[in-house]
């Protein structure tokens, strides 16, 4: 029943109110609130003062207007696949776990809509969307819940396609940080009826409210689809492959670059034999003589870049393991060091830049003494460097930071942004105003607008403190 | 030289300073003061005090910052193409005519992206792509300016396949309530880095900045175009066949419908000989192959559906023919009856409602004595009534106002919005709330965070008034 020292005052308050009004679905277990405190990233963890489970968007209602009444942080809590310390409840107070809150509310086939509660993971809802002929496409890789999606503008492996959080959330329920109920957004395919609270919400990572349910678009299953693997004997040619083949206008649902030593990883970690080089995993979706063009045009350009081995995989379980090994690529990389932990970076470039952004990286990683892979959404002009680390080891944490910071600068100033889908967290607050200059004061006004007394994930995105 | 009656104090300082930097380019003429105080609505023109053409951002920045140091309203105007009222100068002050900044600041077709100031229309923008081999895909119709298109959150005949303004963006230039110069968003083609305030200003119609310069996504030509046409026994038929054809997958470019009396306005209108029928314009973009397996699809479904006269137009000028006439449908529409002007309505539903909301709307234009025709963005549920008014009968313009209400209740019921893609400006004020409820006090904490002495196109969004 330990509290932590960093909760403010009139958080016993608080507990005592919500403990009454929630029984046990609120814990101060330390076990509990430790493992809410921490997220997938190498970021200092924090524990909150407690955890609560709310099972609608009522109770989560009522929890924040406590909270508010008190100046209680609050933090919203999912999967826990976050990246840049998200969940870390800095100024402690209280967790709200949605994982309860994962209903399918209703499934619109006729619409190609869905409404879910924000605690409802993506592989859940593509299991109950699949037998019907539907797919949700955003696809992060970790199976997170679709509220925590939302919140951090998540992308993925089909963005290049489908796109991101941004473009497949059509309206969110919201808790505001008084406890109000708001509906943004709705079920029309597009609306100029006012501000678009609903993007601002997407991205706002438990900072200005809490998404409780979400209006989601889906897609229907493709007619025809196809997957590729394709080795090439050089990053640079890799990456130039799938940037070339998005210049031509081939509609691409994946395109996945993983570099020698990412792919190594991969082929240890799921029993896999693909040639160890620079390498592409390619999906088509579409009709099915689409599909087969598509994979034909592709293959002639990675064919003229010195491609090899475009292997096709039409079968659905070929397919089937072949992005069940990409989607564990981030255990694969910690798995090449056992007990290890990663620095997962995520900038973004214009697409003319990505070759050289990556190569220079490269060429940067290899320069140094810690061990850093490379895996990118390439088409996206996105990419991650997993710095696998020693958790013990401050220097090889630094050095893996400086790096980061390198890279992120590089992107700057290649016109690109230090996050393409994993967000600021706290882990990022020390780039934002090098990418946004005084739109970030924007924000904080925005900030101060909805939530005065910051109990909403503080400590987060504007608030994030510079740490050097 | 007379000044508006609604100038507010200060509005002589104003005048003078800026006279002082900007001499001839701010006039008070009469005849300019009328001009920009009036768009394509029926709405009631207001007149600004004065207009000024700036010629770069830093202009817009000193102009913006002189009317905060005196409490001046400021309202942008690009092409005077909006359906709302967007640019009537309700509480006088000055009107920022953007088309002198109508640069072309950077075409990177290797990224697909372009930077434009904000007085750059669509035509022009185009006009320099197409030899390069691109588009930008964005046509809500008019030659409106990209800045107004943003202002307004665009839509049009290719949303159905490249998305909104919304989407479409990718930064902004923006200057601030106060002149302060900001810049949104970037050229990467996803980002989570912070709120995205660029998805804040496209759609705030100029109440929470000007936007001065745009980043937007350009697409290639494809390497396959081509246009059919259908008519169907029933505007029922005709929506349900896009309605399937979205259903499947089919990546149409365009699928406008038209009933048979706008059919008939365009026919006499653009001198071409359709069928007097509910009809479908249809587009499809893709390879050689798939276009033709596109156009055999729908044509499939279409005679399944009873429609006949499935047209196709491979060439160029055929198809250039076909979407001017489609263009020009607005104009036509005025057409049928000699110095008349229309109300346009703009709900949009989901899918599954669409073909029973245009029925309905159908059996209501008939029970009454004013004259409709009806046009949709059937693929995104979207759909337009022009009643054909006479500007001397209040009657008539009362009559096409309940009708709009009732329409309109009708949409938000079925789970839709007031306003696809033309806006709130002060005419939709009224329907703001019964769409949003409690969301709009958000909006309006936004507003006063970002505006706080309401110097932005006062009067619009959630500062419009209801009138009834």
């Amino acid at each position: 029943m330990a509290r932590s020292q960093t909760a403010k005052a009139g958080g016993q308050g608080a507990l005592d109110a919500l403990s009454r009004r929630f029984g046990e679905r609120l814990t101060t277990v330390d076990s509990e609130r430790q493992r809410h405190g921490v997220d997938e990233s190498y970021h200092e963890p924090m524990p909150p003062d407690a955890v609560l489970w709310p099972e609608s968007t009522d109770e989560v209602s009522a929890a924040v207007e406590i909270c508010a009444r008190t100046s209680t942080p609050v933090v919203a809590y999912g999967a826990g696949t976050s990246l840049e310390g998200h969940v870390a409840a800095l100024r402690g107070g209280i967790c709200i776990d949605m994982t309860r809150m994962n209903r399918i509310i209703a499934v619109r086939p006729e619409d190609l809509d869905v409404t879910v509660e924000a605690g409802v993971t993506r592989r859940q809802l593509n299991d109950k969307l699949q037998p019907q002929g539907f797919f949700f496409p955003v696809d992060p890789g970790a199976d997170a819940t679709l509220g925590g999606m939302a919140a951090t503008r998540a992308a993925g492996t089909t963005t290049i396609r489908y796109g991101s959080m941004r473009d497949n959330v059509l309206g969110l329920t919201v808790v505001l940080a008084d406890g109000q109920v708001i509906h943004t957004g709705g079920r029309a395919r597009k609306s100029s009826a006012g501000y678009d609270l609903t993007r601002l919400f997407v991205g706002s990572e438990g900072t200005l409210g809490i998404i409780t349910e979400l209006i989601l678009r889906i897609q229907g299953t493709p007619e025809g689809m196809t997957a590729a693997v394709c080795a090439f004997p050089s990053i640079e040619a890799a990456v130039t492959c799938v940037v070339r083949a998005i210049q031509l206008g081939v509609p691409m649902a994946r395109a996945e670059f993983l570099d020698e030593r990412w792919l190594a990883a991969v082929n240890q970690r799921s029993g896999l034999d693909y040639a160890i080089a620079p390498t592409v995993f390619f999906e088509f979706h579409g009709s099915q003589a689409g599909v087969v063009e598509q994979a034909e045009e592709v293959g002639g350009i990675a064919s003229e870049l010195g491609g090899t081995d475009f292997q096709w995989a039409m079968k659905q379980e070929d397919r089937s393991r072949l992005w069940q090994a990409r989607h564990e690529a981030h255990y694969a990389a910690l798995a090449t060091r056992p007990g290890s932990r990663a620095l997962l970076t995520d900038v973004c470039v214009p697409l003319s830049r990505l070759a050289e952004c990556i190569v220079k990286t490269r060429e940067d990683i290899d320069a140094s003494f810690v061990t850093g892979m490379m895996l990118g959404h390439v088409g996206d002009g996105n990419f991650h460097v997993s710095f696998v680390l020693d958790p013990e080891s401050s220097e090889e944490l630094e050095e893996a930071r400086r790096l980061n910071r390198v890279l992120v600068q590089r992107a700057l100033d290649m016109g690109g942004t230090c996050t393409g889908e994993h967000g600021i967290g706290y882990g990022k607050g020390e780039f934002l105003e090098a990418e946004h200059g005084a739109a970030v004061e924007v924000m904080r006004s925005i900030k101060r607008a909805l939530d005065p007394n910051s109990i909403l994930n503080p400590g987060k995105i504007t608030e994030a403190v510079p740490r050097d």
